[in-house]
């Protein structure tokens, strides 16, 4: 006897389409068929789709930010707005702060997520401070405990690494079989670009965009692909916000590096323009994330890389401030000049409708598309196939039962985050989840939460599939 | 009650890799579950792959060739040849014969197929006579009969299109929706380095290679892809030999053309040198096929192609003359010049074991690109998806049992096809089909035919997805 | 005693600027210096520069265009309007028609132009019918008396040359190092927009230009390139409109290719909508010539190749008809479709004053590279070099006197042709010739005539620098 | 009264090539001319070229080099190397050391060069320390004085400048219209490279080459040409070794950017074998450059750059130590490890001979191509033009007289420098400098120094063509 059956499902995976019933025995998938036979619960899925549960590789919740900036969202707001936006896994940051060992930020991390999440997770280690004993003790032990995949910043005052130290870090990553992600843009220059706009009084939250133009983006994206050639480490360039970019990595690829690529939906829903606010105001300040949004043409170079495979996954960067209190009136500074405004903006919720809604809806991606960039291709980059990413006997019964055809108006409304605004205010979607299946218990069903706080579990994680 | 379980299996297909079992009932896969329950045929599949069916989408049956040439496999034994490696449909061609109407030419392949057929096949049409009555009448109807694919050539005497016939036939099918291959070569320049040559006295099978430099099929594939661009139609160019074409084609796609790509074993597999044969002797007509063989670059570029997504397919180009009496010693003129050697070489059988061996074993591809390029994307190609392609509930049971460690030395006798020899002869080989499953039934296993000709049925074909 | 001695020039050749005096004798330059001493005749440059006569290596004169359609210009008025421009040498055409030995077609044009040229000239010959006699006989005995360039169509009715045929033409020149300047869009693919465009009723001017977009020059640009590859001779593509074609080119050169290229006033002075007239109406005919004016961006890629040495040379591509009687009213069909509109508009008179305008006092090119597009590298690359192109001793004293802060506004009522419009009339214009010297006298000063018929002389030319 | 006439001189600039003689006075060009009339001196030329003299705008000479390391060369004998070598102008570095002020490290070059030069020189600025004072003052004040040109170092411990300081600079040179040389090579790449050699190891100077792989290079080079695009300067990659680097520049200059680039003879003379020396042993020491030479392709590669305008100036980055006592023996540690052979090999008077004998002689560029690349290209790019770098009245009398026949082999015994080797020794060279001409005066005769130390005069300079 089945926990649960769901029936007259339209299945998708990231290769395939078919109707079929799915049974569930213990949080895993046991038997797919034209009939499943008996079950406890019973799921009518017709006229729906059901789809690998959203694997969110890219999340930052709770971390601080220095002063008295806070993070709108920590584990339990964050998980609690993934599962209603129809993710199952999310993958957030655990920072190390500088002097801190490794093992410590893991575990501060862990006793904040512990007993909050709704959707499963598992933590990206941010290296900010990579000294011997972090290259040559901790980062081995953590990997080999499933900690198999490391952050890396090229910009930010208080995260940046230099060129030594990224290389480091991606000699270790090769030996140690741990995929890095890359924050490529080029500090110096961002700081160069930053002097000379408020040299010229040009301060307003739209000038974060022009302080990191394409170019900072590009030419960090080219560093960071050379080293990774250097030391011979497959690498993902994290949040690709348009064609120059783009072009290092498909340069890369053509000369047979290992190099993967991750955008996000402020690229393909968002311009800097939106920057602007309403005539240059500090309303701006509700888009201002980094690297920011460009323009129309960068837009389609990213729908074309979507397309094409230059993207192997779409992630949301979900790093959300209050507009009221900590993204803008009351951070010391943020009026005087875009540089003091947080960097980041709420998506975790918003990623997959923007996505099928903009690609699939649209015809610019097909829905396995869909599937492989928001969930199989996250579950293999970060070693959790085939138990996450896949809708398979045998897998985590995670999964998203899908609207195709529901139209909805994006609105604050309803989100279920802790930030005060979405950035996508107002936009028509075509496309909705209605159900949020983990681990075969439903935990959103039709706008309300179902689960509760601590039924996510931590996950352990193999080796990347970048490795081979 | 299932007619047959296949317990144990690794399924693998384009995105999945999962252990289950298989139920198939009334030809069709009913279950996938990890207890299918009880079935009357038992197949034990423990610690083998089962991957769908082989489609070979390029295949050359009973062809006429002129003169007295006789291709050496018509439908039934290139169809047992093709189950023997592993495949469950093949797309052989039906030629138009200049004057000829195709509905009678199509006709005519019928009528030899007729009872013949170990496995499912359907008829791409190829088009030498694009008359009005052709362009107007006939492809509209054999269109939505089902033929939904057709060829044209750019190059041979009896079969070349000009330029203007190419963009009529491009025209039609992009109003009708049907997939046009295109074999890319430029007649009139292979014709001038033809002369060349042979003026030289250079008349060995191997100056067939220099005949047809890449150059030749560079500026081919750019003209049929700028009259693609032209009439707005999706097109794949097929049997792409090395790394001038495939600029071609990733240089479209980056402008966002609709361009499709296939290649085959002998690119990967052989090089020129091959056609010298001993001492530049007529052994090399073993390997003259065009376009033909390159050289190790070109290899490796075809590897790239095949692991970054240039190529959706990977097809035989089966095209078989018996060395012994017809691709050689006995066709009049053969020995006086290249040009008079029947072009082309057998490959249904070899395919899926070479690609597997030299891909999946050697580290280049994975076993999920190895579906893909053998089989799903094939079908979705060509308008028999998610019928054919893919192991998914709902499917035609066509399967092939692969076992992923067996050392097989490639060699004529262990070949079923009525060709004298195999250009792969001494070939080392890791892992071989031992078992090919069409429509739940065991048509071939361990080195033995089990099915019969008439076993296989005709395909008609819907809409390639390349329309989207 | 020099007969001539230009005081005070500001010297401008393709490498370098200076300021000496120039003297002459026997139409020669014998000195250049401080100061040349006395001299018959003195002629003062004080504050202006002095270039080399302008050579104009693509002009159509007198040619034959079927029906009653004459052209505007014959040798009198086509070199009476060069010399007003700053010109001291044009290369015409000499037409072969289906038929014609060359010989016999060579001189027609010889009797045409007879006692009736302001400058020096020397045909191109344009080859409609390569027969094994043209091929094998007329064409290297030509080349020997110093007609070393061709042209060949791959397009119009009446002149279009197939793929077998321009290789064969390559294969002559690669034999007799003659240069073939290639007109490079593809004659089918033309035919088919044509007849898509009237068979929706676009029949105005303007769709002239959307019946030949820019694939179908890059896909001809492609083919010319790929057979001067096979048959490993230079060749020059002529009257490049756009960035498609361009990055032919410059990919050609990138790997090793002998290719050179030439654009035109038109590509950078003009626009597709130019073509529109008023309102889509019949004076958009003005501006028909093929390939069609593009776009901002194709004119932006035009630039960037007169800059970055992607283009050799700069040519007029004069080829008029008079709007009143021969392009427009009186031309049988021409107001039904475009397609009957002849093909051309003047720009003999206008090329150096558009290139300097835009080019030099625009600050896009620098003033040497005007002399090198318009004077030395047609000398070099049509084998008349260092007799024609440079300011240096021993050369002709071809010379054009410029003023380079002169401002004109071009009109109908400047020009010295036999056309009744120009396509840039009220184009606002910064330098200009004030004076043109043929071999010594001079011909044109201040917008007076001074020269006569017959004055100019047949040019027998050399090898072209191309084959080294 | 002339002081001088060369006679029956084959004079080449940068686009021309004519027989004339040259008239001097005063230590310039007066007069070019069929007959120039009488002349004190009277050089025959007949048979040889006359080209505008060398000049070398990349040269080492007298650099403290840290420790005991001496360089072979001071301005006395690297001026004399140059002439013998064809040179009539030298742009040696001034380096500035740490906590220098820049004005007093041009001042002690001046001192250490006074009296000392059989050449006119004229000072690049190394900056090393860019502090405010050197960016807001000393560096406009020095670019007023004519030190227009800078270098930094991307690389090397006592000169390396990180992005922010790269950025400064590049920010004053476009205020101040300066031209930046840059060497670009990954600093931290370089160190995580020789590091993991070292711990292998691999210390002979061979590995010195595989310390620093092309992938090092070209990632400066885009790092560099990004920070150039973001501040808007032109900037010269100087040293361009090979293909990687190349498509760089090539990109940059596609996407309009205003980079100017230089290669030298290593890198088409020597390839990294060399430095494997006789069996791996230290004399490898003798070709340690950096960056290294590479290998055939990048040789190819090279001369491809110098064909199609890639490279704007051809130098020889002098840079002599003595193998026995500075450049191998005696250098502390340079036998424990390459790392500390000093970097650096002489080449300043076999530049020409090379380029010419390489690339005139066998055809692979033009005459007038190797007078740009070693003289007026120079000239222009580091404002010396019109005065050096061309043969035109009014400029400087500074010429070289060419043998293009005579055949020579390349041998430590025929250098002028204080080197006591040639790295390419037993080197066949076709075409050699048989007189030096100094502002009309003989400074080198058929292997004689005839100048002066002292001769020579400083020459302040005028702002780069690069600034338009």
């Amino acid at each position: 006897m089945l926990d649960t059956a769901i029936r007259n499902a339209e299945i998708v995976t990231a290769a395939d389409r078919y109707r079929a019933d799915i049974g569930i025995r213990d949080g895993r998938i046991v038997s797919i068929a034209e009939d499943v036979g008996p079950a406890t619960e019973e799921i009518d899925a017709a006229g729906l789709l059901v789809l690998p549960g959203g694997i969110d590789a890219h999340v930052h919740l709770e971390q601080p930010q220095g002063g008295d900036v806070v993070m709108a969202d920590g584990f339990e707001s964050g998980t609690r707005s993934a599962a209603a936006g129809g993710n199952t896994t999310v993958l957030p940051f655990a920072l190390q702060k500088k002097g801190q060992s490794l093992r410590d930020a893991v575990q501060a991390y862990h006793a904040a997520a512990e007993g909050k999440c709704y959707t499963d997770t598992s933590f990206h280690i941010i290296i900010t401070d990579p000294t011997p004993q972090v290259l040559g003790q901790e980062l081995p032990a953590l990997v080999r405990d499933g900690y198999t995949s490391f952050k890396v910043f090229m910009t930010y005052d208080d995260m940046v690494l230099n060129d030594a130290q990224l290389i480091d870090v991606f000699d270790v990553a090769r030996r140690e079989k741990a995929m890095v992600m890359v924050h490529a843009e080029g500090y110096d220059a961002i700081r160069y670009m930053a002097r000379r706009l408020e040299e010229a009084g040009k301060t307003a939250p739209y000038y974060h965009a022009e302080s990191r133009p394409q170019s900072v983006e590009r030419e960090a994206t080219h560093r960071a692909i050379s080293h990774a050639e250097l030391t011979d480490v497959p690498i993902c360039i994290v949040h690709v916000s348009g064609r120059d970019p783009m072009e290092q990595i498909q340069w890369a690829r053509r000369r047979g590096m290992n190099v993967w690529a991750e955008t996000c939906p402020q690229y393909i829903a968002l311009t800097a323009d939106d920057l602007k606010g309403l005539n240059m105001d500090f309303d701006g300040a509700k888009y201002v994330c980094s690297p920011p949004p460009r323009d129309l043409d960068s837009q389609a170079a990213i729908w074309e890389g979507l397309r094409d495979g230059t993207f192997d996954i779409f992630s949301s960067d979900h790093c959300p401030f209050r507009f009221e209190d900590s993204h803008g009136k009351d951070v010391e500074g943020a009026r005087t000049s875009f540089r003091w405004v947080p960097n980041g903006i709420p998506g975790i919720e918003a990623r997959m409708p923007i996505l099928f809604s903009e690609g699939v809806s649209k015809g610019r991606i097909t829905l396995e598309r869909f599937v492989e960039l928001t969930a199989t291709n996250p579950a293999k980059l970060f070693g959790m196939y085939p138990r996450k990413g896949t809708i398979a006997v045998g897998a985590d019964a995670d999964l998203t039962v899908w609207d195709a055809t529901r139209e909805v108006t994006m609105s604050q409304e309803l989100h279920h985050h802790d930030c005060d605004y979405t950035p996508y205010e107002g936009m028509a979607i075509t496309g909705w989840p209605v159900r949020t299946i983990l681990r075969g218990r439903t935990i959103f069903a039709e706008g309300e939460i179902t689960g509760a706080p601590g039924q996510g579990v931590y996950l352990e994680r193999g080796t990347s599939r970048a490795f081979g």
